[in-house]
C-alpha cells in the first residue's frame, strides 16, 4: 500500500479477481458443456464468450490501473494522488464499454433463450432489444469522452449523454416483459424461474453501472466505482452463467 | 476524449469491440463444431482461423493506434492532430493487409464449399480465384506504402497500384459468377441461399475497402476510414461465420 492507500489496493485485488473469475468461468461453461440438455447448450457458447471477452478486458483495465498505481506512489499530495485517480478513471472506464458491447447483447439473448422463445416467432422484439442496448452503450461511451483538456469531468454534457442512454436503458426490461407475457406459459418452470431472476437482475444489478456513472460527476474517491463495477461485473456475469447452468442441468437430470 | 477529439475515441472503441468481436466468433466456431453437417464442419475451420488472425491483427490495430492518441493528446492544434492521424493511418492501415493475405483467401474458400463445389471438378477456377485475390492484397499493399520522404500519401501512384489491384479484385465476382453457373443445382435450397447472400457481399461490403483506400487520397479525416473498416471487418468476418453456422445447422436438423 505504502503512500497510495489501501483502498486502491483492494480496487487492484477486486480487480484481478474479476479477471481470475472470468477466467474460472470460461472453463467451467467449456466443461460443462454436455451436463446440460441439448436446448441450452447454445445459451453455454454464448457464456464462453461473455467469459473470455470480459477476462482480456479485465486484462487491460488492471494493466493500465497498475501502471496508474506506480504513478500515484510518486506522487507527495492527497490532492494529487486523488487528482489522477480522476482523471486515469476516464481512461480505464472507458474499456468496460468495449467489453459491454460484446457482452452485454450476449447476456439478453441468454436470458431471451431461458424462456424458449423461438427466435423466428419475435425477430422484432430481439432485434429491438438488441439496438436499445448497443445504443446505451455507445451513447454511454461518448458520454464518457465528455471532458475537458485537462481530464476533468465536463458535467452538463456527461449528464446529458447519460440521460440519452437512459433511454435505450429503459427499453431492455420493457421488451423483456413482453416478452415474458408472450412466452412464459411454453418454459418449463425451473426456466420460467431462471428466467426471471436473471431478467430482473437488468433492473437491479445493472443498476450499479448508470449509478456510478452519475456517481461518477460528484467529487468522490473514483475507486469506489471502479470497485462496484468489478464486483457488479462478477455477479452479472458469472452470476448469470450459474443460473443458467443450474436450470440446465435440472432439466437434465428429470 | 479531453483534446483528441469525440471521433478519435470512437474509432479505438470500434478496433477493440471488433477484437472482441473476433474472439467471440473463434470460441462460437470452436465450441459449435459439433452442431452443423459434417460436410460443412471443414468451413467452421476456416472460420476459427480466420478469426484468430484478425483478433491478433486487430490486437496489433489498437495497440498502434492507441500510442498514438497519446502522442496526440500532447499536440496542440488541430492541424498537427490531423497531420498525425494522417500520417499514422498509413502505418495502421497496412496491418490490415497481412491479415487480408490470409483471412480474404479463407473466407472465398468457405464461400466456394457453401455451393458444394467439388475441389477436384473446379481446380482452374478456385487456383484463379485465389491468385487473382492474393495479386489485389499484394499490390493494394504497395500502394499503400507509396509515400513521401514526410509520410504523405504520393497521389499518382497511390491511385495507379489501387487500379492495378482492382483488376484482380474484379476477377472475385467473375469467377464466384461462372462457380455458381456451374454448380448450383447440386446444391441445396439453404446453401445455394447462403451462398448468395455471402457471395454478393464480395461487391457489396467488400467494396468498402476500396472505397476507403480511393477516399484516402483526399483530405479527410481518416478516422472515417478507420471507423468504417472496423465495422465491414466484423460484418464481413462474422457474418459469413453466422450465415454458415445457421446453413449447417438448417441442414442437421433436417
Ligand atoms: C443507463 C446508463 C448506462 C447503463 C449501463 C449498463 C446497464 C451496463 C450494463 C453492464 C453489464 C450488465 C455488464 C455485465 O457484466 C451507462 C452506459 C453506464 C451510461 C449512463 C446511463
Ligand atoms: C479493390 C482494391 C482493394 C480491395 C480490397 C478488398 C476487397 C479487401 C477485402 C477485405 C476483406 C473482405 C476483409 C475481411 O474482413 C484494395 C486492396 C483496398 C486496394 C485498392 C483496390
Amino acid at each position: 500500500a505504502a503512500n497510495v492507500g489501501v483502498l486502491s489496493m483492494v480496487v487492484y485485488f477486486f480487480m484481478l479477481v474479476a479477471m481470475y473469475a472470468f477466467l474460472a468461468n470460461l472453463i467451467f461453461t467449456l466443461t460443462t458443456h454436455n451436463s446440460i440438455v441439448p436446448e441450452h447448450r447454445i445459451t453455454r457458447v454464448m457464456g464462453a464468450i461473455i467469459a473470455a471477452v470480459a477476462g482480456l478486458s479485465y486484462y487491460f483495465i488492471q494493466d493500465y490501473y497498475r501502471h496508474m498505481l506506480a504513478d500515484l506512489s510518486a506522487l507527495g499530495t492527497e490532492a494529487e494522488r486523488q487528482e489522477l485517480i480522476r482523471t486515469s478513471y476516464n481512461a480505464i472506464g472507458q474499456y468496460r464499454y468495449m467489453d459491454w458491447a460484446v457482452t452485454t447483447p450476449l447476456l439478453l439473448l441468454k436470458m431471451v433463450s431461458m424462456l424458449r422463445v423461438e427466435s423466428s416467432k419475435a425477430k422484432g422484439a430481439i432485434t429491438a432489444l438488441l439496438l436499445a442496448d448497443f445504443f446505451m452503450v455507445l451513447t454511454g461511451y461518448i458520454g464518457e469522452q465528455q471532458l475537458d483538456a485537462a481530464g476533468h469531468i465536463l458535467v452538463g454534457p456527461k449528464l446529458f449523454w447519460g440521460a440519452v442512454s437512459t433511454v435505450g436503458y429503459l427499453v431492455v426490461p420493457f421488451v423483456l416483459y413482453r416478452l415474458w407475457n408472450r412466452f412464459k406459459d411454453q418454459a418449463k418452470p425451473i426456466e420460467r424461474k431462471s428466467f426471471k431472476i436473471i431478467a430482473l437482475s437488468t433492473v437491479t444489478t445493472w443498476g450499479v453501472y448508470p449509478l456510478g456513472y452519475v456517481l461518477s460527476v460528484l467529487d468522490i474517491d473514483m475507486n469506489w466505482i471502479h470497485l462496484s463495477f468489478s464486483v457488479a461485473d462478477i455477479i452479472n456475469k458469472v452470476g448469470l452463467s450459474v443460473v443458467v447452468y443450474l436450470a440446465g442441468k435440472t432439466l437434465l437430470d428429470e
